[in-house]
């Protein structure tokens, strides 16, 4: 099967092209504009072109390069008919859930008051707690979040969770859901972990209220999407005691502005939405499976639910 | 009965007086020089006092303030019919098994350059390894590196250990032992963990041949004892390249002296031997657990063996 490559900000075919040889038997990856449009069912996409869809007239499916479909689905010109496919991978999620633990023990064992004092050749021991008092509460609960949230758990941090849907408590694990259930995890929460995909719920969901409730000394890993944030709300919470920092991965402009303050807040950790990759065999497996179950008039794994926005 | 305080370096009352009170009516606490020095049979100590052993003739046993007792049993003066007990507490396994996971997780997805990024206000993807392309090697696999070992593997690290005695592979641990199985475990390991206790036979260990072993670019996390390292040898061990960076928590000297290198090296991480404290209530809890075994003439719990060291 046909596959075009699709991007106005990214070369795909270098990124992706040597691990797209290995499903070469399944997918012929051709360039946009392609030859022969009616024939393009199956795309590879990040940020297409305006145009992209109206010349695929037969596209019955566009897959991600990641875990999010969002960039896809904000598209104006996209086809209801259009299945957007999302990549899942383990190695994915497991890349996550060590950004996170890094940022989250760095908070716990106050690893950059460390740093401060080694640059100011200060030996001062400052105490340390144990991870069951630092409670961890994680927004999103799909494949990423019980990664993320069984190795914290595991490590010894308490862990809550809330979700869309409304789940039973695991093990070490409470789950809450609904409005209720976000302001009964907030409250609980000292370390604040966003998986949550963009939608229309989601968006400006981390706001100066919803960021009172936490602990005092809270902190935030922002690694869902960026609109999710009110930046300005951040910045005042960070002033005013509210959080005593936040590390920051994703950005309501990627990338982020030269000049824009997070770069240099002292309480900051920015990084540039690199908190989990999918591997690029992860992406040419998505890409052939879509193919096959194309080919064979199956449903297309990991295909993303219109309706839900993910 | 009655335990006496022994230090000339830290005010163990200050410290630890609040714990013990909570094991008051086992254990009668009373500072240096104490009334009626026979009856003492009991310490509590760290860096004591050169003339402590010979005031106490009935002493029967003293406690450190850590999983480590070479501080003790560098004493002159300790009788050899002194037991010495080390303090063994699950949570301060834990705690360098947190220690350990922030500098793995830092070299492994590379946070020091994102911060020096941040710094430069630049936005670059650096890209990322996945946990199986590090190996860990932890030399020392007592209680706190089995802790270490399994917290690190269930992230996905490929891990070896070497210790004395040798013991059987276990799922998803390589162990060695012995100089031949040091040398296969260096040749192994991007992360090295230094977990072992201070003997005669680790003084020095960590010198220019066996840091050249390890796989290149390796990072080092140094959490033994201070003597256990050629410190020369580290600091060119990183200006030629064998070593991409250190995570320091024990020096020769402590605390380490102003203007040492170390303070103001950018790829050496200087903490003040607090990777993992014992809680106060743990030592209070060995401290209590030792006054019982020596009312009821039973084995003390966790008393070194003076021959191993540790």
């Amino acid at each position: 099967m046909r596959c075009v490559l699709l991007s106005d900000t990214l070369d795909l075919r270098a990124l992706f092209g040597p691990a797209l040889a290995a499903v070469a038997d399944r997918v012929e990856i051709v360039d946009h504009p392609a030859e022969h449009p009616d024939d393009v069912r199956l795309a590879l996409g990040w940020n297409p072109p305006q145009d992209a869809f109206a010349r695929y007239p037969n596209l019955a499916a566009i897959c991600s390069i990641g875990a999010g479909a969002d960039n896809l689905l904000a598209c104006p010109g996209l086809p209801e008919s259009v299945a957007v496919v999302r990549v899942v991978d383990p190695d994915q999620a497991r890349a996550m859930s060590h950004f996170v633990l890094w940022h989250l023990i760095g908070h716990q064992r106050r690893f950059s008051a460390y740093a401060e004092n080694q640059r100011a050749g200060r030996w001062q021991r400052l105490g340390q707690r144990a991870a069951a008092e630092v409670p961890v509460g994680i927004l999103g609960y799909g494949r990423i979040g019980r990664q993320v949230a069984a190795d914290i758990a595991a490590l010894g941090f308490p862990v809550a969770a809330w979700s869309r849907s409304p789940g039973a408590d695991e093990p070490g694990l409470a789950r809450h859901h609904g409005a209720d259930g976000l302001a009964a995890l907030l409250a609980r929460t000292e370390v604040l972990v966003n998986l949550l995909p963009l939608t229309p719920e989601t968006t400006g969901l981390l706001d100066a209220a919803r960021l009172r409730r936490l602990r005092p000394g809270a902190f935030l890993i922002h690694v869902g999407r960026g609109p999710q944030l009110v930046e300005a709300d951040l910045l005042a919470a960070l002033d005013d005691g509210t959080l005593a920092g936040a590390a920051l991965d994703v950005f309501a402009r990627e990338p982020l502005d030269a000049g824009h303050p997070f770069w240099r807040h002292p309480r900051i950790a920015v990084t540039p939405h690199e908190a989990c990759d999918a591997s690029d065999a992860a992406v040419a497996a998505a890409v052939a499976a879509t193919a096959e179950a194309l080919e064979a008039g199956r449903p297309i794994p990991h295909a993303v639910d219109r309706m839900r926005g993910y």
